[in-house]
């Protein structure tokens, strides 16, 4: 199998975590290719440490690739992946736009790895506020088959892309001197303000963001008996979303064999002890790969409750580093490898 | 019934706001009365116009008293309560100390009036965020019992009081410059993160903050049967308390139904088009009395849940307005008389 890798997308704010990640893990690559739109194709940029002069995004971009990494907008992902397809490059897509489709499994490798294995050419990484939240469900789900889940998000603008970061920092530097900023990626100020909506309105009252978290859910543990009722918050916080998550199991469990659960699953950290005021926060989570755990209690509300805080790094674990180690799984050959899955 | 009235605690952030409620609402007394710690005692103030010299908070203060409001911490409240009551001066207590004391009744005006007939001298307003909840909650349990409610806060830093306001307003300018600001309200750096505790670890992994809501709404129905699991979580806004809740029904209710129900009710205003963009956010609620109420859907996760959120002002509806309603209340006689209560 060859290994000759693309990033689409190289030049956005996740596509730079994901050169970072493939630098970092040391990914293995026989040539590597960063791809961008226009605007920044023919720039110049470093990878360990050379330089890389950034190619234009285009169909022929694709002719000598195995295996592409996509992180751009749903739109640009509509258009470059059946390129790539076409020419038998797997893609890892991080947009929403293939991830519900029957024949692109939905893949978070510490939920279900095995599911790349069905892949004919496009496999999809979550969307952010999905992904922590399956990762914590997984270690629970393996005992007791999860029943429902409430979740209500404390989103960070990160998620809004690099305008949403601008919008966070200018709008509250404006705020403080009472003066107006003219907000670009949310709706109304995000400056010591709430905004319980992200996304458009999409499905009886609920949110495009809350129904990826309804759907991609039940799709990743291919058990559509799993309910889930999410409410989407974005807050003033720059980066890492927070989750207050309660799951109903089948059978109890109690907070003590959830924490021991947690502690023993990979891609999780347990950060919880109340008395001493330690659990995680976006504040401790930044620019890191795991899902941080804590507040773990009994719902004191139902007997098969158990209820939590997860925070996690919504452009590490959220978009890039999820990306980066499915395609680590495909190259590594275990499920299925990269140019065999025709 | 004579109507000599005073407010103690009437410097803090919440006694300003009781004055501005005494004034606005046009709250019948024959004399006020402003009393405060030494530090403030002796200082003047106005109050419609007219100057009024502070008082010093002491048993004698209250020889010529019938009705109290006191806006004061739980310490200060704990030792001038029973100065108060001695002299058969009816206190309403915005502080904790007193709410699930059996002989004082707990009571939000829209929720359970009647409770205050049953007073032995102190009537207690409750916490911030029950207030909001069970205002929010009464049109349905009247309509149907609520077995269950799954609450997520995002609590405003003015309900840690002017140290926690300062935090916020300090510790953002200093975030902004990468400097370090020193937090005095809180543990944790609240500017552009999201702190998972209020109050301290009080019962089986929930904070006190989280069990107020618990057992201050059972005392509030008079129904020990609603269960409530709470997730307490400041977040970096100023003012006004937010809450993504969760009831669960003894009979199903429709989004409809419920939005006719809320609109019916007093206290409350429904702001709630989500394909516009029109829901409630501290920004939009601020120096207001009522609670706000948007997102109102199903629970798609359970056939008799009713999901929303919920937006009010926590130092007004959450704190001096609820006061002064109760104060109204009892001047008025309806239920229970200024100094006929013993």
């Amino acid at each position: 199998m060859r290994k000759r890798i693309a990033i689409a997308g190289a030049t956005g704010a996740v596509g730079r975590l994901v050169r970072q990640m493939l630098e970092q893990r040391e990914f293995p690559y026989e040539t590597i290719t960063f791809l961008a739109s226009k605007r920044s194709a023919g720039k110049i940029i470093q990878f360990k440490g050379e330089d890389h002069t950034i190619k234009l995004l285009e169909p022929e971009a694709f002719n000598e690739i195995d295996l592409c990494i996509g992180s751009t907008p749903d739109e640009v992902a509509a258009e470059f992946v059946p390129w790539a397809v076409e020419r038998e490059t797997v893609v890892v897509d991080e947009s929403g736009f293939h991830r519900m489709l029957d024949h692109v499994p939905l893949v978070v490798p510490e939920v279900n790895p095995e599911a790349i294995a069905n892949h004919k050419g496009i496999i999809a990484s979550p969307n952010c506020s999905t992904t922590q939240m399956v990762v914590a469900m997984k270690p629970i789900y393996d005992v007791s088959k999860i029943k429902r889940v409430v979740v209500s998000t404390y989103q960070a603008t990160s998620g809004a892309g690099v305008a949403g970061q601008e919008d966070l920092v200018g709008g509250t530097r404006n705020a403080l001197e009472n003066k107006i900023w003219d907000y670009q990626a949310f709706a109304h100020p995000i400056a010591f303000n709430v905004i319980p909506q992200i996304g458009s309105s999409k499905h009886e009252g609920y949110t495009s963001e809350e129904m990826k978290m309804v759907w991609e859910t039940q799709k990743i543990f291919g058990d559509e008996s799993i309910q889930v009722c999410p409410t989407c918050v974005r807050v003033p916080v720059s980066n890492c979303h927070s989750e207050s998550i309660l799951v109903e199991t089948e059978r109890p469990i109690s907070a003590e064999e959830a924490r021991q659960l947690f502690e023993a699953s990979p891609g999780i950290t347990v950060v919880d002890d109340l008395a001493a005021g330690v659990y995680p926060m976006p504040h401790t989570s930044d620019d890191q790969d795991d899902v941080f755990i804590g507040r773990i209690r009994k719902d004191i509300s139902c007997e098969n409750g158990l209820t939590f805080w997860c925070v996690s790094d919504n452009l590490r674990k959220g978009a890039a580093t999820n990306a980066v180690q499915i395609a680590e799984l495909l190259v590594s050959g275990r499920y299925a490898s990269c140019g065999t899955s025709s």
